[in-house]
């Protein structure tokens, strides 16, 4: 039974602690809020709760909730931690992480360098395999290794090129921009590119994200040069045998991220969350060996199971298609509404 | 045990469907769906849908779903239809439902002349006992008949004058703006003034209407001329006496709607929906007998506990306190997260 510590509690912190919790082979042995906010106040049902340092356990001290010690406390419980600090953290916890000789996962926001591999379950679950230190790739980059290895295996890929319409920032959050803008990414390619390459390996890649005015999902429009000729049917054929992508179609209604996130909900899914990355049947075409489709990336999710397969890759406890059918099971992945 | 009958399964009449299917002296006898898309196909998991006509019929015949008649087979098996079709519709609707011997519940959509009462379960639960026709008063309505009823008891009320900043549409859709204005209604009062005199009686009240560009909650600023001197703990002690009236407070992070609707992504909710009128603890402000708060409303849901009492006083079942508490344990509402 591994020991999973989450250190962070915000958008995917709470999440991975949830899907872990329903894993038969980890526990959660806790989790580390700085406030003692509504959110903490909603983690009290499920999780011990400990406060980041010292300062953070006066203001749980001064509250009605009560904090069992603090992220050192949860350190010496533990065998790994989850990380799931605000971006750029990671680099000075895992000097933490190591003195106490833990097992760390990062997120997408920290970068490649900060550990031993990249992780995405379906492009290389095994560069992780017994390894210390992984990094999670971001919301989008993980849509797009997803959908990217489904073509890969039977039609090879040259070349990948993705516009990415970003949401603004997550429903949770009433500070940030554009509310009337589209804001581009002035670097070219954006960083998406070459964070899919550390995951999907050598193929050409280049990116350009727009940040718009909306809080429910990304959309990917994606091109890909295969090297073998493929039809509509073949590539959707093969897309459909990842449970973690979903086809989904305008004529059952499902014409926006607004109905796509609305079916999440009709699903009964905790959170209303989609770890699936949505794909529009409609929008898969293919002119020769030129394949075009549009996606839609719940980025509050989709990384919570790819979270719960690197935890069984570093401590070698299954292989990749036993990891994700376990971890796909628990969460109800690839279960249509 | 009551067989209710849904017709119509958007916002509303799908919320009603799975809370009615909750409850121990009700059952559903099936749904009304216009069209099989992804709505009709998650509530075939739970529900037997019937077309809504022939035509309806036909094009669930051409699609994988399959409809177990029309609204006309529905409607002989059930005891009382809840009507949660399109604005204006209920007024054709209850011609059938009359014809059938059928009593049927209408949602704040339609005129307050359709029914023999309108109902919010605090206001006046009686007034609908017995009945066949009753018409659930609208969102805002309810909201505002919530409160003010909750402070009349104590301290009376001489005139109500509510801004109501409403949300532009709800989540599911991507076709309603506006998207970049604020749109007064340019009636005065506005239409919801006259709908909670329908609840709460012979009181002054004025209101104003304002479309926002937002989907997750309304927000109201209201203000009441008391007839009793009260203070600020004295109104939120009133307040808090009622499940379906939730204090917030800006201290643990709930700041604006955003945050109240992710609170109740963490409660775990179905659907991710909020029952309760969340008023802000900091806005309940008095000035001798001048009474200001501001409360937000989930406009999806906080109807659904009043379609299920509707029911109860209908048919006599229970009075309003029993009603009102067995609904409230079913949906789990005054549970703080």
């Amino acid at each position: 039974m591994i020991k999973v510590g989450i250190n962070g509690y915000g958008t995917i912190g709470r999440r991975v602690a949830q899907a872990v919790r329903l894993q038969k082979d980890m526990i959660v042995t806790g989790i580390v809020k700085t406030r003692p906010d509504y959110v903490a106040e909603s983690a009290m049902h499920d999780f011990r709760i400990f406060a980041a340092d010292a300062k953070s356990l006066e203001s749980f001290n001064n509250s009605s909730l009560k904090a069992s010690g603090t992220l050192e406390d949860l350190i010496s419980d533990s065998d790994i931690i989850v990380d799931a600090t605000p971006e750029g953290m990671g680099r000075k916890n895992i000097e933490t992480y190591r003195k106490n000789g833990l097992k760390a996962i990062f997120q997408g926001g920290e970068d490649h360098e900060i550990a031993q591999a990249s992780f995405n379950a379906y492009s290389n679950f095994m560069d992780s395999w017994g390894k210390d230190y992984v990094r999670v790739v971001s919301c989008n980059t993980t849509a797009l290794a997803r959908t990217v290895t489904s073509v890969r295996k039977s039609f090879g890929v040259k070349h990948v090129s993705a516009t990415l319409i970003r949401r603004a920032t997550d429903p949770n959050d009433s500070s940030k921009g554009p509310i009337n803008a589209l804001e581009p990414s002035l670097k070219f390619p954006s960083h998406h590119a070459p964070d899919l390459q550390t995951v999907i390996g050598n193929v050409d890649v280049d990116t350009v994200a727009i940040k718009a005015p909306t809080t429910l999902m990304h959309v990917h429009v994606v091109s890909i040069d295969l090297e073998k000729q493929a039809d509509q049917k073949q590539v959707m054929a093969e897309m459909g045998r990842y449970r973690r992508i979903m086809l989904v179609s305008g004529k059952s209604g499902l014409t926006s991220t607004a109905q796509i996130m609305d079916m999440a909900r009709e699903m009964g899914r905790s959170r209303s969350d989609l770890y699936e990355i949505a794909v529009w049947k409609e929008s898969v075409n293919l002119k020769g060996t030129k394949l075009n489709y549009i996606q839609a990336v719940h980025q509050e999710s989709d990384v919570v199971p790819e979270n719960v397969d690197a935890i069984r890759a570093m401590f070698q406890l299954m292989d990749d298609e036993k990891s994700i059918s376990e971890t796909d099971k628990t969460l109800n992945i690839g279960k249509r509404v």
